[in-house]
This record gives structure tokens, sequence and C-alpha cells, in this order.
């Protein structure tokens, strides 16, 4: 499945908070999440541009694999394979035991909204800061996609600055 | 976790159907099991003796992880971490893309009853024939375990010869 999405660092969520609220969208979900990032034995997935992290929330566990970024006019496309894994440390355990090393924990309280079938992220990221994520949803093509981003961005009035960046990427530089 | 077992291939599993009747023990569980074995793109299983596996069943789907075979006086122990994942296809497909290849297929109906804090499975194996599994409760120590697992066999009246192979094993040297 191919992810498609935008993300746009902001100064503050209250200005989109507001926005959403005045076009009477509210909030969807509301969790925290632990993501604990692997690297691999036999590839560095710094260099490949790959990701597996499995992500803890009050709901559950999930095993995610994450293919490399396909820039596309400030739109990140990625594919991107989830599993419902259970329990957290065995799965932990095994990745440990096949060679997969630990590099780092992203972590950060994320409110969703749906809007016009997106879903929009409005994540605090421990050490990091604010950010706005635009995610189309999955099936479409690449085009709609790109298109429905930009439409919902637009009305939502996110300005900001897009970054092709994901949190692992950044809490390494930050480093 | 520990697990402790023993394996004794059998002619048939009637005898000891007719024997647990006769005890007043009735089937816990019955279904059907398909495992799919990985090899490791870093090291050769079938040298280091590791395991990893997808089973599925009516019931669900599992990741499990074994370490290396210890043997005990015919009894069989070995790691072994295991973790419920959904869906079946996606895990497998994340194991594909880190590298893993798919190296078996075990498929087996399995009957288990549950004696004196053991599992019994009555396992009947597409193209290696009928074996019978006793293993040991997980949290017993190695002399407790070894010691169970002889007991109720003896009170089983199971006869037939040992064997330290996991079917993977045995499937693979048909060939």
């Amino acid at each position: 499945m191919m992810e498609y999405e935008v993300k746009i660092r902001v100064g503050s969520l209250q200005p989109l908070r507001a926005r959403l609220a005045s076009l009477g969208i509210r909030p969807d979900t509301c969790h925290t999440e632990r993501d604990l990032y692997f690297n691999s034995p036999t590839r560095d997935f710094g260099r490949t541009d790959e990701a597996l992290r499995i992500r803890s929330t009050e709901e559950g566990t999930s095993l995610t694999y994450k293919g490399p970024k396909i820039g596309l006019a400030g739109v990140k496309a990625r594919e991107e394979i989830i599993v419902s894994v259970d329990p957290k440390d065995e799965m932990e355990e095994i990745l440990v035991r096949l060679g997969f090393t630990r590099t780092a924990v992203v972590e950060k309280t994320r409110e969703t909204y749906r809007v016009e079938g997106t879903i929009v992220a409005l994540d605090e990221v421990k050490g990091l800061g604010s950010f706005v994520e635009i995610e189309a949803p999955s099936g479409l093509g690449e085009e709609e996609a790109i298109a429905l981003i930009s439409k919902v961005r637009r009305e939502l009035e996110v300005t900001g600055e897009e970054t092709p960046l994901s949190y692992l990427e950044m809490i390494i530089a930050t480093r």
C-alpha cells in the first residue's frame, strides 16, 4: 500500500485547532505514540531510506515496514506495510534475535481529524516540536492524492514549512 | 520462555485416542495448522538450528522464533518467542522485504489434550505421518519438566520412536 502525505512544521497547533473547530470538525482520535525504530543487519536503513518500527499506543501495538520515500512535488510517498502484533515485548525480542538493532525512539501525542477523506494529524513530537501531517486515503492514485492533499491544506489554511524528513531522521539529525 | 517437549513417531494415533478416552480425557482443541518457515539473510537457520515461522490456524496467525535445540535425555528443549500477528499476508510481506526467504511449509491437523498440566498433541503431518508431542507447562525447570513428561508418557502408554527432529527438518530431509 502506498502512503501519500505532506508534513508541515508549525510554530503552534492552536491556529489549526481553531480553524478545524470553526469548520465544525471535531477530533477523531487523540493518543500518545511511542515508536521504536530498528536497523537491519544486512543494510543501513538510513542509506536505503527504509524504516522498521514497533508503534505502541494505548490501543495496541503494530509493526510497520516503510519503503524508500519518493519525492513528489512536496508530497511524500512511500510504501507502508502494517501488522498488528501482541505482545509488544516479544515482538521486540524476536527482532533483536533476528539481528535487528534498536536505533531510536520517537514519542509524540497525535490528534487526528478526518477532513474530506484525508487524515489530518496534529503532532507534538518530544524534542522536535509541532507538526501537521495530511495523509491521503489509501487507494488513491498519485495525482488524485497530491491534488486532494493540496486542497485540504488550503482549506485548513495551514501555513509553515514543508519537510520531506521523517521524525526518525529529525531525531537522528539532532544528535 | 523455554519449551520442553518430546516427540514420538507412531504408526497410528488411534491407540492413544482410545487410551485418553478410557481415562476420561477429552480433546481440548482440534485444528489445522499451516506453518510457513523462513530463512535469514544473515545466517543459515538450518546450521544455527534456529527457526522463524508464521503459523496460520482457524483461530488466527502467529509469528514464532525458536532458538537452537538443547538435547536433554530424549526431551527437546528450546527457547520459543511467540507473537500474535494480523493480517498474515502483510506479516509475510514484511519478512520478505527484510530479506528473509520462504523455505518450507509444514501442514498438519493437531488435536490437543491437557494431561496433568502438559499439552499432549496428536499430529497428522502432511507427507510425514503420525506423531505425538508431549510438552511441559511453561515455567517448569528442566528436571521437573523432564520428569513430568516421562510420567505422562508412561500413563498414556505411548510407545514408539522418539525423534529430536523438528517437522521442518523432516520435510527438508525428504526432499
